[in-house]
């Protein structure tokens, strides 16, 4: 284990339950792949950060694999941001990237939350191949993994709707599976949201987190170098159109550009394929 | 207008804004593309069929286009069936497939209605490329028409909750911006139902429509040869499952297996690329 992740493992604006799932699914990863992961070399000004006026803070943590393993890479962070409306948000996420010796989907877990009552939860295995195209990967990692169950079993909470991002491209790359939901509960200050996510979010996360270690991460797959070319090609344009989508508009604002340019630079040396 | 689809034109079990709103969506397409379609030549027990109890009936409407047409061919149909608990179950679809020369989504409208307060609507423009490869694309069909706002609007209503497909393949062709709802009304005969057909969705589904006339098949699109490989091969994928996965499963078991090859056999022929 790598102790200068240690500001990382904090998770000091999360309530319990939601700093032990986020702990556990951190360590679950990284003692599956301990003889896989090098430690973590990110400067410290990366490793935690925060803006001028120190109302935004945040730390990120990236473990890159070695050379022959299945993993390239694995990236966790949390942000907190104070809101001009009083309250706060707090992003917490962890996600495994593979490498193009293995064709297999990449693992993505995040939750929003901008309320104590209010959380988005994405939770996907989203696939590094066109579906349409691989219809036995589909079968493979999708259905036989019966990975839709534990949508469906989130869905049977009331308190659960179906979250469609406002980015097109985010829909895009998700799975058919994937698990995109918003979660209000009433005004009891988060009580029953800390309850659904030591009930429910919890053991849903563990147990996909953990199929994709056991037939993801893990499989054995034969990549020729056509394919391989084709994986590198796709996730090169997935991981640009993150930094462009995702982190490049949401880091400047919350960071200011000076910050957010060092640690989005910083992101990049990983992201490119 | 060709006269022999006449037996389509009927859709003789379902209600007036149905109705309706089928016809104007059927003629507005064949309108637009007069010049280009040729007429239907199924054969009249392809046209109108039963089975042999005749507690479900259907017809087909398969329009082809000549060569140079921008259109492979229309496809429109209605089926009805008895239900061993009473009531019964109305499907009506009308769907506009491209061929290579042009690399456009595709058009495909569906209303399964299973009682007289419960409708599943499909309606989408199901993309040809994958749109993580191609993020123009995405941008040019789906961001730049603002098709996302017919979604959004239908999503206001309290009796339409999003509609999950068990086929993850169909899940899987679906546009980022698809229309797939399942929409619960209370129990008042079915009245609540056909005001929502009437005000939300037929003018949404005209919208949408509207877009896929307007810049998907008559868009002016370059489209080099090995592009047009890659589009054969794809949709030739997504037909075969499309036939599989739904046609396959379902015509057997409402026309028995003699009367659903009949009809499979003569869309195939259409099917293929």
């Amino acid at each position: 284990m790598d102790d200068r992740g240690s500001k990382f493992k904090e998770f000091p604006f999360v309530s319990i339950p939601q700093k032990k799932l986020m702990l556990d699914l951190v360590s679950t990863l990284e003692k599956r792949f301990e003889s896989d992961l090098l430690p973590s070399t990110l400067p410290s000004n990366v490793q935690y950060y925060q803006n001028p006026t120190s109302t935004a803070q945040a730390s990120l943590h990236i473990r890159p694999a070695h050379a022959h393993s299945p993993i390239d890479f694995i990236l966790g962070s949390w942000v907190h941001s104070d809101l001009p409306t009083g309250g706060s948000l707090d992003i917490t996420s962890l996600s495994g990237y593979l490498n193009s010796s293995n064709d297999a989907p990449n693992f993505v877990f995040e939750m929003i939350r901008s309320s104590p009552t209010m959380l988005v939860l994405i939770l996907d295995l989203p696939p590094r191949k066109d579906l349409v195209l691989w219809p036995d990967d589909l079968k493979t990692f999708y259905e036989d993994t019966q990975l839709d169950k534990h949508r469906k079993a989130l869905e049977t909470l009331p308190e659960v709707q179906p979250y469609f991002s406002s980015s097109l491209y985010i829909r895009t790359v998700a799975s058919p599976t994937a698990i995109m939901v918003r979660i209000q509960t009433e005004n009891d200050g988060g009580e029953r949201m800390e309850e659904i996510i030591r009930d429910h979010l919890d053991p849903i996360s563990k147990q996909v987190l953990s199929i994709w270690l056991d037939h993801c991460a893990c499989a054995k797959r034969e990549v020729g170098e056509e394919e391989r070319a084709y994986l590198k090609k796709r996730d090169s344009i997935i991981r640009n159109k993150t930094i462009e989508i995702d982190l490049g508009s949401s880091f400047p604002r919350l960071f200011g550009s000076e910050v957010a340019n060092r640690v989005l630079e910083v992101i990049k040396e990983y992201f490119s394929v």
